[in-house]
């Protein structure tokens, strides 16, 4: 597999190096590997910080701005960033209002968060941690007891985010994005693998003429193979496989909804399966808020997608419409 | 090759049902493939409309916005719209300033925008015309006549887009993007071939272990093929070719970059490679005023990237600077 790289061992801290030239409004540390805001800490703002294993851009570091996250530490490629660099984006960013840790659920960075967290507050910061689990495909996955984290992640940081940005204190930053994390549920579906700089090629084998339902963002396995599908009957299969997980019945308030590109699927693609997840959704009775077609919590170059629902009453849909400043998400600043 | 479609033929119109549904703001005409802003006709204010084939979004669709096109027409994958898009796009964000067409240089894009001109001219719209041609990689290629237009048509649609947004009349509307279209040249570099859904798999045969240089966003032959190649020695190779063309020394004007993904190539090596980009540039010379880092002007799912510099005078940072609003292209809005 040819990638556009130098060795692999150099992948995160070149992209690292590269990210600081195009973001003269991010601080990167390339040698620690962390990304926070410039202007952090921000006076009187709760911050907040995210990580994970790299190879899902532009989650994290491309979420750090104003509205969103103040700090990201990328670990290397789907490996857990190490507790130090957790410290480090904390300490960098908290104004003294306290720090919220967002955590993908994952054996690792669930571990080093946690231990990042005791850390920081031995230094005296105040630190709370919330655990993304919004992946309904399956429970106890490769590196994951319980569900994994995903997509619902984004909204996670851009809502708590908000929040923040706004001054809300440390215990109404963290219920939200309890809330949020609560309130979401993703299911993914992979039409490739991904490959790996460290392996070279493909991580998994997924035959010419079938897809993988429920796939993990690091290729982890999901639900069941199929022979290949079309868009809409995905949409199906991927609505329904959300809506059984919400009690057979559809949602309550609106959804905010994101349909998510891996990272090797063409845009092109992307819009045409927003029509039929719409589709879907709308037969399901589920109406829908906003939407986000793109390509935001990737598996390097894996083919497929996903799509991730959050239930969202008007004040999530506030916080959803409120002003974002990051290298990927931005609007209304 | 597997993708995330209904049936071929329904691609292009299945993409823009999806975004329609995810763009309340734009006005998306499926049937006629046409998409607009909403709030086109903006008084007063000159119109910039923009098409060619589908299959490099989110170009162009994805530039509809304030301080960029008003409106789009896509045609199908890799084929030219024809007149009748182009016409209803003008026709339909005409204020009465007049509309200025920008066409990348293909010989199909040329003529229906031109017989698309003459039609416009026809039903009262004063209408002028700019041609992108700066990829440097080679002339006469396949479809084309003189240089292919690639990655400029992201500045010129931009800093044009930027000067009609702040009410520039149209001779000077177009001398921007005549101004912008001369100062671009761009070069890429495939890893991959694309796929086209009509075809179902590559479009051409990229032995493993090679990639090749020059390639154009239709995955049209370039200048020579190589063993595979470290991103400092793409970089080296992409750079040197265009300041070649510069005439051999570096613009006199600091440029705006853009390191473009063509599709396939995750986001944190498009990162990494910026990082060489970069490099390269700092070693010959060139001062850079701004930096775009991401999947812009693509070719469906293939592998590679390209690079872009657009010499800018202080006028042309600013209207860089200036606010834009569209879907993929979005700040100080």
């Amino acid at each position: 597999m040819k990638m556009l790289i130098n060795v692999p061992e150099r992948v995160v801290t070149d992209a690292l190096r590269g990210m600081a030239l195009a973001h003269p409004e991010l601080v990167v540390d390339v040698e620690n590997q962390v990304v926070v805001r410039r202007d952090a800490p921000v006076a009187g703002k709760v911050s907040l910080v995210s990580g994970g294993g790299s190879g899902h851009e532009p989650m994290h570091a491309g979420f750090v701005g104003r509205g969103m996250l103040d700090g990201a530490c990328p670990g290397e490629v789907f490996t857990s960033p190490v507790p130090d660099q957790a410290v480090r984006a904390a300490s960098a960013t908290d104004s003294g209002a306290g720090v919220l840790f967002i955590v993908k659920n994952y054996t690792g960075d669930v571990l080093n968060f946690d231990m990042a967290r005791e850390l920081a507050e031995d230094e005296g910061v105040q630190a709370a941690r919330v655990l993304v689990e919004d992946d309904v495909a399956v429970t106890d996955s490769l590196y994951t007891a319980g569900r994994r984290g995903t997509g619902g992640t984004l909204f996670v940081e851009k809502l708590a985010g908000a929040a923040a940005e706004e001054g809300a204190p440390l215990e109404r930053v963290e219920a939200v994005a309890r809330q949020v994390a609560g309130a979401c549920r993703s299911y993914g579906v992979a039409l490739s693998a991904c490959s790996t700089p460290a392996k070279g090629g493909p991580t998994f084998d997924l035959p010419p003429g079938e897809l993988e339902l429920g796939i993990g963002i690091h290729g982890e396995p999901g639900r069941e193979r199929r022979p290949m599908m079309t868009s809409g009957e995905i949409a199906e299969v991927t609505v329904d496989a959300l809506l059984e997980d919400w009690g057979g019945s559809p949602p309550t308030h609106p959804v905010l909804a994101l349909v998510n590109g891996m990272g090797g699927t063409p845009l092109l693609e992307l819009y045409g399966f927003n029509a039929e997840v719409q589709r879907v959704l709308a037969a399901r009775g589920v109406a829908v808020a906003r939407t986000l077609v793109g390509n935001y919590v990737t598996s390097l170059d894996m083919a497929g997608c996903s799509v991730t629902l959050c239930e969202a009453d008007d004040e999530l849909v506030r916080l959803w419409d409120a002003p974002v400043n990051t290298a990927a998400l931005r609007w209304g600043c």
